[in-house]
């Protein structure tokens, strides 16, 4: 079974879920997968303030807890649909303190499986990874492609701003306004695309998980579109049933 | 917490979640409320081939299985996202089963729910109950409203068929494509919402789980729509924290 740690914040856990019955390949509901959305975002304090202030109580603590009632539940395989919960003081956390319950529970990395994915799949390709200015700053993505030998560009100066506006504007942005997405915001983000693909980008990473509710499509002006919720999605389905996988 | 028996089918688990999520009132991801959707379709065997045939085994067993599941991870009310499994052969199986196994979980009723919202709501109209021929034949709406005291409509003959086809067409149904929506399938569902307004109907329920994804709007030609899954999410959140859920 697979077990997914909602709440974080819960739109995205509702994203990875609908993304795993997309992904299955099923003619029946018989045919679709066992799967535990387990939602307590009461119980998780928040996770930028403790990047940004590590005295607080590291909300991989409560995660892990989460972890364990998915695996007594059934869950065999789980994942956390969060890229700022993959910064390695939570992550870190989260592993060493499910592994010190006896856990045997496979958790997936949600960074990890997007670059093997763009590895395996756009190999020798330049990234261009789209996300806000602070989860620039924990987010794994850069990183871990350049470890893999991709060249990796993101937005800068105004196109950056373009960015973080298009999530935060308290009039057109994203979490303002999410239904239905502001012209502003989409076109601002598709802009700043545009900009990376100036710069030699061939695929795109939203790295955030507030843009595939603006960007849905898979591409844009001659470039790959990575969602990373859908890659998690499948990966999740590959190690509980990769027969019942869909072609990409 | 809330507990939801999802996977009848996937996307109608899938829907309550989001509507749990829309009609909260939170300002953080921590004021949101916690959740368990738990999601075994391969344990529950089709719900209309039982009413049809009911030598077949009946899947109020595997679902009173999975409620029993939601109350030892946490749930203490619950809700079953599926119209059919609240004809009385399963539901009243469900109930005396989980009383057999002890349990205290409050289990809501999606056709009593909506039926006492319509009636606190909208009482003394005229109710359009929009669903597939099969689905009425199951149906407790029309009953329910009636005992109520309410006067009930319900397409007829050829809107009846258009009804069913927006539904189960092979080309423009919305089973077979849910995404985007037939113009086909919504313009007929829109044409028989209107011959039951020619018929007197004041108040429409959509008594198919599909039927939302095709007619999302609150109200149409002067008549006030009642999505009983939207329903069922607000029973939920009414029944867990009253304070937190949005006006209408």
């Amino acid at each position: 079974m697979i077990g997914i740690v909602g709440g974080l914040g819960p739109y995205s856990g509702l994203d990875i879920t609908k993304k795993i019955i997309d992904e299955t390949a099923a003619r029946s509901d018989q045919e679709h997968l066992p799967l535990l959305l387990f939602s307590c975002p009461h119980l998780i304090p928040d996770r930028k303030a403790y990047l940004l202030d590590t005295s607080n109580e590291n909300p991989g603590k409560a995660i892990a807890s989460v972890l364990r009632k998915l695996e007594i539940a059934g869950a065999t395989v789980a994942a956390i649909p969060s890229n700022i919960v993959h910064a390695e003081p939570i992550f870190s956390f989260i592993k060493a303190e499910i592994a010190r319950t006896g856990s045997t529970l496979q958790l997936l990395h949600i960074v990890h499986e997007t670059v093997q994915f763009v590895h395996e799949n756009y190999p020798d390709t330049m990234v261009g990874v789209i996300s806000t200015a602070g989860e620039q700053l924990y987010s794994l993505y850069r990183a871990a492609f350049i470890e893999k030998g991709f060249d990796v560009v993101t937005p800068e100066g105004t196109e950056q701003e373009k960015v973080n506006n298009a999530i935060y504007d308290a009039e057109y942005g994203i979490k303002a306004q999410p239904v239905p997405i502001a012209n502003k915001a989409r076109e601002d983000l598709l802009s700043a695309m545009d900009d990376l693909k100036k710069k030699g980008a061939q695929v795109i990473i939203l790295g955030c998980a507030e843009l595939p509710l603006a960007i849905p499509e898979r591409d844009h002006n001659g470039m790959i579109i990575i969602d990373p919720n859908r890659i998690l999605a499948r990966a999740l389905i590959r190690a509980v049933a990769p027969d019942k996988l869909k072609p990409l």
